[in-house]
C-alpha cells in the first residue's frame, strides 16, 4: 500500500473474506484497486486514515468478498424461464426446449435474454459466468454491455440448431466465434461447447477438441447428466460417458465437464488424471431429477469443482447464493451426514474453486493482490443475518442474492447500492416480456 | 361487493392467486377488506372504478396472494442462528443447543429474539407461524407487538428447562401459559408443545394430551425426526414413535406431528386415521441430515401437511419461499422423478394445506370471503421474475422472501413497501446483537 498513491477504488468498513488459500479474514479491512486489479488487502489499523482514492465503497459494516463465479449457464434461456416445469428431462428437453428454441431463438432474442440474465446475475453478486449456447456472439455483445466477466462458448450439436442450420458447419461456426472474440475484450474469453456425447458424434467431438487446442480455449461439455445417458453410451460405446470421452482424447486440461452427476469412482479418477474441471448445477439437477453429483468424491480426488445455475429454464433463477445453500444441504441429507460439505468448502465452490474449474484460478475467485478486482459487498444489517457468529455459515445458509449491495467487475462499479449502472433494467425486462408475449400466444 | 360501502383496505392492480379450493386466479383482481376479514374477491371488469376504501394497496402489476403459513418455528432460537453448524444432530442438540439454552435463554432474550424472528418472517411474507419454545409468554408478547398471527406453545420436557427448573411443573407451566393467553388476542392461539417421545415420559405425554383436550388447544410434538429416534423408541416401547404415541392416546385431531421424516406407510395410515396434521421442515431436515419426509405419501393418504422453517439455528433463515423451493426440488431428486410435487401443490403446502395442518383451515390460508385478511403482495417487475409464464411456478422456483412488498395481517398493514411498521428493526437487530456479543465472548 503506497501512501502517496491515489487508487481507483478503496473498499472499507467491512469484514473482508479473501477466499485466498489460507481463507484469511480481515475485520474492518481495506481493499485497494487500481487499473482493474487488486493492489492491496489488509486489516484496518486503529486510527488509520484511509488510502487516497477516486472512489470509496463503504461496505456498511457488512461483508466484502470475491464476486461469485457461475460455472454453467445458458444466459439466453431466460427467454424460457418457467415455460415448462415439473416434466421429465427428456420431454422437457425434446418436446419443449428444443421446439421453443427452434422457433424463437435468434440473434436478437438471444441478445435480449442474455442481457436480462446478466442483470440478474450481477444484481445477485455473480461477477463471472461460464456460458454455452447458440448465437453466442450476441451473448458476447450482451456481456460486453453488461460489464460481466464471461467465458462464452458457441454450442455444437449434430443436428440443425438456431443459427447453424447445417450441422456440418457446427464446429467451424464455433471456431469463427472464437476467432471473432479472442483478445477483443479482456473480460470475455471465447470457447467451444459440445452439447454432449449423445448429441455429438465422435468425429464432431474430436474436431471440436482439436479446434479448442489450436485456439487455446476452454472446451465445455455436458456429461453423465442422467442415468439414461450413461446406459445409452454404455450400450453404444462400451464404456461410461467419461471413459468414452477419454478414449477419444476429449478429456484433458482446459476442459469443463458439466454435471457429471453419474460419474463413478473410476470416472472421477479419470477426470482427475486429465486435469478436467467439473461444474455441478445442483438446483437444476434436483429440479430435473437428474441425480446427486458426488461432489465430496470429486474434492477427495483433487478435482477443481465449481457450482453453476444452469439455464434458468430449469432452476428457475440464477442466484448463486441459493445454489450454495442447496448444495450444502442436499449432500448432508443425501449422505445422512451433516458434517459433509461444511460452509467454507461450499463457499469455495462458488469462488476460488469455481475459478479454477473454468481455468481462471490465477485471475479471479479470491481477493488477492494481482487478481482482477471482481468484488462484491453484502448488506448484513438485516434481521435474517442477525446475529452473525460465523460469516462463512451465513453466506451459505442465510444469504440470498438480494443481500448484495455493490458489485465491481474488472475494477468497474457495475452495481451500486443495488442499482445496476450498465443498463436500463426496466427496458431490459420489457424487451424480454415482449418476446414472452409472442411465445405465450403461439402455444 | 357493496358499492356504497367504504372498505378498510382495497388491493388492486395485481394477479390474485386465491389458493382457494379451485385455485382460482384473477388477472388484475380486486380484494376488499373490512373489520380484519376478506369481504370480496373478484377480477377487475374493464372500465370499473375501484370500490371506495380508506386505504388502497397497489400491487404494482405483481401478485396478490395469501400470506404464508410457517407450521413449525422456534422463533427465539434466532439468538443462536449459525452458532453451531455442520455438526451431527445429537451433538448439535446436546453439546451446543441445550447448553447455550441453559445459559442464555431467559424471558428477555426470548422476547428480543422472537421479535427479531417475527420481523424476518413478516418481511419475507409469512403472516402466521406455529411456534414452540420456553418462556412462550414472552414470545406471545413479541407476536402481539409485531402483529403476526401465531399459534404458540409452551415447551414440555422431562428435565430442567429454561424457566421450568422443576420438570414436575412442565405440564402445569404449559397450562398456565394457555390460560393466560386464551381469548386474549384474537391473533394468538396458545397451546402445548411436548418436545418428543424420547424427552417426555408416557405420564407427561398423557397429561399434556389431557390438558390440551381440556383447553381445546393444539398439541404439538416432534416425532420420527431421525433414524436414531425410531430405533430407540422401537427398542424401548416395542413400536415406531408414531405407533407408540397412538397407543397411549396422544394422536388425534388438534395434534401437529412435526418432522415425521421416518414415518412408515403404517405410521402414515395411523396419522391419517386420527386426523393428525403434519409439519415438514425440509431445510432443517436436510441441514441436520435427518432425512427426507415422505410428503407425497402423506398427501396420497389425505393428511394435512404444512411446511415450516424450524428454528433458524438449523436452517439458518426463516424464508418460506426458500422452504417451498427446497421441498419441490428435494423430492424430485430423491425419487428421481421430476413430476413429483408440482409447483401448485407445493404452494398449497405453504398456504391452504399449512393452515389446515395447524387447525386454522377455516380461518386463513387462502383469499376467500370470510377468512381473516392475511394477504401479501409480490413485486414481480424484476429480472429474476422475467418472463412469467406461470406464476405458481415462479412463486416456488424463482421467488425469494425479499420479493415481498406489502404484508397485511388481520386487516392491518404490518409491512408497507418493504418497511415494517410495527417495530423499529434497527433497534430489534441491535438488541439481539447485544445478546450475541455476550454469547460469543463466553464461548
Amino acid at each position: 500500500m503506497n501512501p502517496s498513491e491515489t487508487y481507483d477504488i478503496v473498499f472499507h468498513n467491512g469484514l473482508i473474506i479473501t477466499a485466498n488459500g489460507n481463507w484469511d479474514v480481515h475485520e474492518k479491512g481495506v481493499v485497494c484497486v487500481s487499473g482493474g486489479r487488486i493492489e492491496s488487502v489488509r486489516g484496518e489499523a486503529p486510527g488509520d486514515e484511509l488510502p487516497r482514492a477516486r472512489k470509496y465503497i463503504d461496505a456498511g459494516a457488512g461483508i466484502v468478498m470475491p464476486g461469485l463465479v457461475n460455472t454453467h449457464s445458458h444466459a439466453a434461456m431466460a427467454l424460457f424461464r418457467g415455460l415448462a416445469d415439473d416434466l421429465p428431462l427428456m420431454s422437457w428437453l425434446e418436446d419443449h426446449m428444443f421446439k421453443a428454441e427452434a422457433r424463437w431463438v435468434n440473434r436478437q432474442s438471444v441478445f435480449d435474454a442474455a442481457r436480462l440474465s446478466f442483470a440478474e446475475m450481477l444484481l445477485s453478486g455473480t461477477t463471472t459466468c461460464c456460458d454455452g449456447y447458440f448465437f453466442e456472439g450476441a451473448v458476447a455483445r450482451a456481456a460486453q454491455e453488461a460489464g460481466i466477466r464471461a467465458v462464452l462458448a458457441q454450442g455444437v450439436v449434430d443436428f440443425s440448431a438456431p443459427g447453424v442450420p447445417d450441422p456440418r458447419r457446427n464446429v467451424s461456426t464455433a471456431v469463427d466465434f472464437v476467432r471473432a472474440w479472442q483478445g477483443k475484450v479482456s473480460r470475455i474469453y471465447p470457447g467451444i461447447f459440445c452439447h454432449s456425447p449423445y448429441t455429438c458424434s465422435e468425429k464432431t467431438l474430436r474436431s471440436a477438441r482439436e479446434a479448442a487446442d489450436e485456439a487455446g480455449c476452454l472446451l465445455q461439455i455436458h456429461v453423465a447428466e442422467t442415468k439414461g445417458e450413461v446406459a445409452k453410451i454404455q450400450e453404444e460405446k462400451g464404456g461410461s460417458p467419461v471413459a468414452y470421452l477419454d478414449s477419444i482424447g476429449v478429456l484433458r486440461d482446459r476442459t469443463l465437464a458439466v454435471h457429471a452427476v453419474w460419474a463413478s469412482e473410476e470416472d472421477t479418477a479419470l477426470l482427475a488424471a486429465q486435469g478436467v474441471g467439473v461444474s455441478v448445477t445442483t438446483e437444476s439437477e434436483m429440479k430435473l431429477a437428474s441425480g446427486v453429483a458426488p461432489i465430496p468424491g470429486f474434492l477427495d480426488a483433487g478435482l477443481s469443482v465449481g457450482l453453476g445455475t444452469d439455464g434458468c429454464a430449469s432452476n428457475n433463477n440464477q442466484d448463486m447464493f441459493q445454489e450454495m445453500d442447496f448444495t450444502a444441504k442436499l449432500h448432508k441429507v443425501h449422505r445422512l451426514d451433516p458434517t459433509v460439505l461444511h460452509a467454507r468448502s461450499v463457499l469455495a465452490l462458488a469462488t476460488r474453486d469455481a475459478a479454477a474449474a473454468i481455468g481462471l484460478g490465477d485471475e479471479i475467485g479470491s481477493i488477492e493482490v494481482g487478481k482482477w478486482a471482481d468484488i462484491i459487498t453484502i448488506d448484513t444489517k438485516q434481521p435474517h443475518w442477525t446475529p452473525m457468529y460465523d460469516p462463512n455459515s451465513h453466506l451459505v445458509y442465510t444469504a440470498r442474492g438480494s443481500d448484495v449491495r455493490n458489485v465491481v467487475v474488472d475494477g468497474t462499479i457495475v452495481v451500486e447500492n443495488r442499482r445496476i449502472r450498465t443498463m436500463d433494467v426496466e427496458r431490459v425486462t420489457e424487451d424480454v416480456e415482449g418476446w414472452s408475449r409472442k411465445i405465450r400466444s403461439s402455444k
